[in-house]
Order: structure tokens, then C-alpha cells, then sequence
């Protein structure tokens, strides 16, 4: 028998374990955006740091930061030569309300059917323990093949706002090959999947001011500019009516979709889409599908819009001032800094002398993408087709995980998104799940992914 | 001595009277927008029926409306061939506060220097009160050589809300050859003016909905269509940059500005413009002044704008909704039922597929002209030059007075807008004042007004 058979064996004789270890874990409510709730969040972080130590870690450690703290450890005992995987994951949760829609206690974990019930199941305690426990089948049966570094943070639910600080402090200390981010789910039960790409984001608030103070539109209208017009003007200028953003030198830096990858890409028909949404009909750049659109072309949208007189009946204001929040979703290799760049130079030569303007930065984060032939993911790949017996399909998410972009941007690797959550866990809502079957194939996984990783 | 002379003659030894009369009728705080004030109002209406019965009118009456009553009164004795003058006020006042910046009490009348201050001395019982000394001092010494018809409302500063029911129900009793509306004033105490044209209004709610509910951007962006970006290309295609409105057919029926008119117009200065609203440039159509650019063409401003998320920091969503308030100010002889008609076309042409939208319409007035050559204007023309030594300039107002256009559609009938309250009466706001020698100066100008009409 392998080493790599002994640990599986090993992983399939201890699995009520590993449903009691997580089961203790989800007993701790470490809630991160309530203050109150901050020694669960310490009791948690040593949980982890308590099992990483006892899974033969060195160096774990509970580093404190202006927030939670982030727990480090690192097993540095492979063969020379072999890779370095740094694991991502968050011990926080999202608060459990309403808890009156919960069928049972949301920190008092439960078995209903094939999965098991609590705030934190899926996301993403689940997919902690999952990994610790292919770690420990094989620390059990052999010795792992690869290096590992542990980066658990307490923040994640509440935007990750000391990660970077942390990172950038300890950047020596966590240089890998590859991060292995288990925040993430399949799928389906039956279809294994790897996210490999993320939109990245530009997020501002633009704030245009003409007069002092509002004015009557009677008196004043026709002579004095307004801020809301001009908003809309400049808005306008930048996106056509088929999605696509006309700021120049928007799209310089995206990555075309291959043949391949759009042949491959699991998507959603469009009635999916109508369905979800009920719009009368979609949108977007012809050239793409929907789903195609959603995930792997960039964006320009406007979040929320305020000027002027917003209640009921008419008042002939002429507003001062008017505000839209805008954002785009950006695709690799878009660079947010440049992007920001790019509206800054539309509104310097667009915004009219009448007004003025001021574009904040609020949030921003990097695209991502994993290259899709590169060692990680062949290694995941024959990892999914060990234990499902069938390949990944290959998922690009419109959605933004900062952490993914931080990683990239400050340590220069790239970020390997595989977890076993599933579409319907309920994350951020009550009644959140883990599916026990996947859980169970989710360890055989991260076991197989061990060592096909010291393979590459 | 002529009857006008003794007329005069008698309005100058009863100026004190005249004084005490105003001061008795600014006791009563007839509010209108206070409920509880319907007592006050209902004095104020007696009080002026009373006045009116005692002038001699005929007919006097408290005509009940949904809201407060309409005061109406005729004297019709004029010899055949003489001109019908009805004479539209109104009776009620803005609410006082605050309170504590009155220097007086606003409802106990008090001369300081050469002013009388109190709630409703300028808008608008001083008027009326000028108007009425003005006949009693003709009817004292002779007869009045016109006919009149007299209109005065109890809900002017809410809107005059029942004014156009009454007058479609009492149109036959209101034929008249043309309105002296008396709710106005002259620029300076030096310099008479005369208002010859306001600009009226169409004003309209726009709304806008794709999804059923609000989307995470991330998701769904870029397959979806954003109606607030949709709001933004939609209010930016009805203006250009230099506020020339582009709705198709928009200034088919705008009446020119005749050079005539240019030269003769009082204009203020860029500075003021500039000083007033504190923009960094003045804005609009090359072609025009700022001082016709706000009275003698049209607009088309946003009012108000909302979508989406509009607290502090970021939030990703694609929102379901955006909504607009959106005015034209409208100038001779545009027709705001046509102006709608033009959104509504725009609207249909240019809304994609991807959002459903709603037009409300929310209020509406027609613009208003005196004919600067109309018998009217020459006879007030006159009746200044004979107080003041100068004719009185014309001044176009940019701002719109609802019961004059509903006048000219419902009865036919221009109005001569001809007052004497100041530009720094304080309207609407504590110290509100009547200055005491244009007062008497309006009473007799409007003296020698309806002798001069009766010989136009």
C-alpha cells in the first residue's frame, strides 16, 4: 500500500472523528463583525493553532494585528526541491441572525439527512477542517510531501481589513509556491469543479458640487450648470448601450477567453439568468454569452446614485451637488491602480468648467486567475479525478475575493481555489450546511492533492 | 380737478387709514398650510368680503372650495364699451417660523424706519390692501371707470390646489378682458418694473426597473442591464453640453426674443451670477445672457436622483430601480402637454428593452406673456411713468406662477402682473416687510392704472 493508500484508508477508518472535531470547532461562535463576541473569536483562533501544533506544526503562532488576530504555522520538513503550498482559510463567521428561521441552533451543530447544520459549516470551518484532516491522515500513516504555511485570519466576514498590513509585515515568512484558498465549493455533489479565475474590482464614489448650495431651479435654471445632469452625462460617456466600457484604454490589458476555455466553461442557459432576475430580456456585449459576460468580461456599473430632492411631489431644486457610486468588475490582467487612472483622465477631460469633481477610492481589489496547465492545477485536477472519477469542469466566478489579489499582488503567487461547499449551503443566511459526503470526499481530495502536488 | 386727481388727491390725505388697514388684516394669521389655523383663514376671507361689500362691489361672496374659500366680488357699472378687469389675490400667508429671528411679533404689525413688518405685509395683503385703497379712493371721490371682478384665493401658498376646479365651475362669472394679478413687486423702490413673462413648468418622475430585486454586481454584472446607468444615458441624451435641450421638436414653439426686448431687458451682470451661487463659470447657451438664459429660454434640469446604495463605503449591488425628478422650465408659447408628449416619444424611442420605465407627470403650468404693446401694459406703462417720473422696465421672471398660466388656458385672459413689494421684502421668511412709501406709491399707481385702462 502507497503512503498515499494508507492515508486515504487511514482518512475513510477516522471520519466520525473528523465530523466530531468539526462539530467542536462549529461550537465556538466566533462571530467577527460583533465586538462582543471577540473571546470566542481568541478561543477559536487557539483551536486552530492547538490542532496545527498537534498536527506536528512549527512556528504557530496567534499574531495579533488592529483586529483579530491571524494564526501562522508552517511544517517546513519536505525534501528539498519539493514545493511550498500556503494555506488560506478564515476561523470567523458571519452572525447567525435571524435566528428564529434556524431549524436548530445555529452554534449547537446538528445532523439532518446527509448534512450537517451550523453557522460556519460551509463556510468555512468545513473547508478548514477538511484540509487539517488530510493533513493528519497522512502525518499519521507517513509524512507529508509537501511544505506547508498556515495563514488562518479572524476578519474575512468583515472585509479582511488588517490582512494586508499583516501580509506585508511577515511577507518574509510566507514565501510559497502556490496558495492553496479553501473558501470555495463544487458545483454539484457529482460535479467536481475548480474556480479558476476572479473578477477583480475599481470601486469609487464620484462627487460632483456646482453652486454653494442648491438653488431655484426658476431663477437660476439655464444660467447655472447642474451637477445631476452633468453626472449624467458623464456616466453616459462611459459605457455604450451593449455593456461595453468606453473609458479609453479600458480593455489594453484583458486576457482574451481561448477556445478552449469558452468550449469548457460550464455555464448557465439564459433562461437561468432571466429566471433569477426577471428582467425582460439580458444584456450585454454580443460577442459573449451571459454567462461569459458575468465572469469573464469586465464591467462598468453604477451602484447607487443621490442628488437633490429624492421625496415625494416636486421641488423645483437645483441641486448643489450629486453623487454616484460606480464600480467596475475587472478581468485579468487589469490592474485596478490603472483603471482608476483611466477614469481620472475621462473626468479630467470630460467634466465640464461649471463643476467641480472628486473621485474617491473606496475599495479595490485585483483580478486573478490561476493559469489553467500550471502545476497546481494539474495537480488538483488528478486529485477531483481520483476521488470523483471524473475531471473538474473549469469555473470563472464574477464575483471578488480581495484576499486572492492581495496574495498575488504582495507575494507574487498565484492562489489555488478549491473547497467542497456546494451551491445550496445557505452561506451568510440561516440554516447553513455541509454536505457530509462531500466533506468526506473533500479530505480524500486534499489528501490526493498533497501528493500529486509533490509530483509536479 | 380732474376725478383721477381728486382721487389721488384723497388717497394722499388717507394714507394713514390706509396703513391702519393693512395693519388690521396682517392680525389675522391666516395660514394655510396649518389646519389648525382654518378659523384665521376663514376671518381673513370676511374680512376682505366685508371690505369689498363696503366698496360698493356686488355679488361678494365665500365660495367654498375642497380646501379654503375663494372671495369673489364684482363691480360692474362701468359704462358699456369699458374693459373688465379680474383682479386675482390671495389671502393667506406662510407659516411664520422661525420665530425666534423675528425682530416682531410676525402677526402684530410694527413700523421700524420706513417699513412695516409683519407675516404677509409683501405676499400678499399689501398688494391687495394698495389695491383696495386704490378703488375706495376713486369710489370716495367719483366712480370706478372700469369694471372688476375680484378672485381671491385662501391656498396660494399650498399650491392652489382647488383653484382650477373653481375656476372651470364659476368660468362664466370670470369673462374678463384681462387679470391684474397683484401678487408682485417692482425691483427697487426707484426703479418701477413691470413682469411681462413667466416661465412655465413641466415636471416629471421618471422611473426606471430591470431585475425584480437587487443584484450582487459581482454575479450578475455585465449580463444584466443597470437601470441606473440606463437613467444616466437616457437624461444625457435630452441636453447637450451648452443646456440646448435635444428632445425632438423641443423649441418648435418657442417665441424668439425680439431685439426690442434684449435692449430694454434689466439685466444683471455675470459677477452677480457668480457672487450669488459662488459656481466657478456660468453655464448655457452661447447665444443668450445669463439673465435670458434664466428667464427667456428654456431648461431642462435634473431636480433629484436616486438608485441604489447611498450610504458610506461600498456596497456591490446592481440595482432594481432608478428614479429621476426631471423639470423643464418652459417659456412662451410652449404647451407642457406637447413637452410630454416629447418625453414620452423620447422615451419610447431610447429606452432599451432591458428596463421597463414610468413617467409621472407631477405638476405642470403654461408659460405667460403680456403682449408688451397690449392695452394693459400701455396703461400701466402709464400709471407708473405718472408716479414715478419713468416708465417701469419689463422684466422677464424665470420662475413660474401656476395661477396665471391656469388663467390663460381656463379663462383666455392675460395677466398684467403688477405689484409693489421688494426684492428684499424677505417673502417667506422672518422680518417679511412692506416698505411704507411704495406702499403709497402703489396705491396711487393703481389709481391711475384703471384710469388709464378705461381709456385704452
Amino acid at each position: 500500500m502507497s503512503e498515499r493508500e494508507s492515508a486515504i484508508e487511514w482518512s475513510r477508518t477516522h471520519q466520525d472523528a473528523a465530523l466530531d472535531d468539526l462539530k467542536a470547532i462549529l461550537r465556538i461562535p466566533s462571530i467577527s463583525t460583533l465586538p462582543e463576541y471577540s473571546p470566542e473569536i481568541e478561543r477559536a483562533a487557539k483551536w486552530f493553532s492547538d490542532t496545527l501544533r498537534n498536527l506536528g506544526c512549527e512556528s504557530v503562532e496567534t499574531i495579533q494585528t488592529d483586529g483579530h488576530p491571524v494564526v501562522y504555522a508552517e511544517w517546513l520538513k519536505a525534501d528539498p526541491g519539493c514545493p511550498t503550498i500556503l494555506v488560506y482559510g478564515h476561523y470567523d463567521v458571519q452572525p447567525p441572525e435571524p435566528l428564529e428561521e434556524w431549524e436548530s441552533e445555529p452554534f449547537d451543530p446538528q445532523i439532518r439527512g446527509e448534512n450537517l447544520y451550523a453557522r460556519g459549516a460551509s463556510d468555512m470551518k468545513g473547508q478548514i477542517v477538511a484540509f487539517l484532516k488530510a493533513v493528519e491522515a497522512i502525518q499519521s500513516t507517513s509524512q507529508l510531501p509537501v511544505n506547508l504555511k498556515f495563514m488562518l485570519e479572524g476578519e474575512e466576514e468583515v472585509g479582511s481589513p488588517n490582512l494586508t498590513g499583516y501580509i506585508r509585515k511577515y511577507k518574509e515568512n510566507l514565501t510559497s509556491t502556490v496558495c492553496l484558498n479553501c473558501d470555495s465549493g463544487i458545483m454539484d455533489p457529482d460535479m467536481p469543479s475548480l474556480t479558476y479565475t476572479l473578477r477583480g474590482l475599481a470601486y469609487f464614489e464620484l462627487r460632483l458640487q456646482g453652486a454653494k448650495s442648491d438653488l431655484h431651479s426658476g431663477l437660476f435654471g439655464g444660467a447655472i450648470d447642474n451637477p445631476a445632469n452633468v453626472l449624467c452625462d458623464l456616466i453616459a460617456g462611459m459605457r455604450d448601450k451593449h455593456g461595453r466600457v468606453t473609458l479609453p484604454g479600458f480593455y489594453d490589458d484583458v486576457r482574451p477567453l481561448t477556445d478552449e476555455e469558452r468550449q469548457e466553461m460550464v455555464t448557465k442557459p439564459d433562461s437561468w439568468w432571466l429566471e433569477q432576475t426577471g428582467v425582460p430580456v439580458l444584456f450585454g456585449e454580443d460577442d459573449y454569452t451571459a454567462a461569459e459576460r458575468a465572469t469573464a468580461r469586465p464591467t462598468l456599473d453604477v451602484n447607487g446614485l443621490l442628488s437633490g430632492f429624492t421625496g415625494e411631489g416636486s421641488k423645483t431644486v437645483l441641486p448643489a451637488k450629486a453623487m454616484a457610486k460606480l464600480s467596475m468588475r475587472l478581468v485579468p490582467d487589469q490592474d485596478p491602480a490603472k483603471i482608476k487612472k483611466a477614469v481620472d483622465d475621462y473626468l479630467s477631460k470630460n467634466a465640464p468648467p461649471t463643476v467641480s469633481w472628486e473621485l474617491e477610492d473606496l475599495s479595490s481589489c485585483h483580478p486573478s486567475i490561476s493559469e489553467r496547465d500550471s502545476a497546481s492545477v494539474r495537480a488538483a485536477t488528478r486529485a477531483f479525478e481520483a476521488v470523483w472519477g471524473k475531471k473538474p469542469v473549469f469555473q470563472r466566478q464574477g464575483g471578488s475575493v480581495p484576499v486572492v489579489g492581495i496574495i498575488q499582488e504582495l507575494l507574487g503567487v498565484e492562489s489555488l481555489i478549491m473547497g467542497f461547499g456546494l451551491p445550496d449551503d445557505n452561506l451568510h443566511a440561516p440554516n447553513e450546511k455541509q454536505h457530509i459526503p462531500t466533506f468526506y470526499r473533500g479530505i480524500e481530495t486534499y489528501i490526493h492533492y498533497l501528493f500529486e502536488a509533490a509530483e509536479e
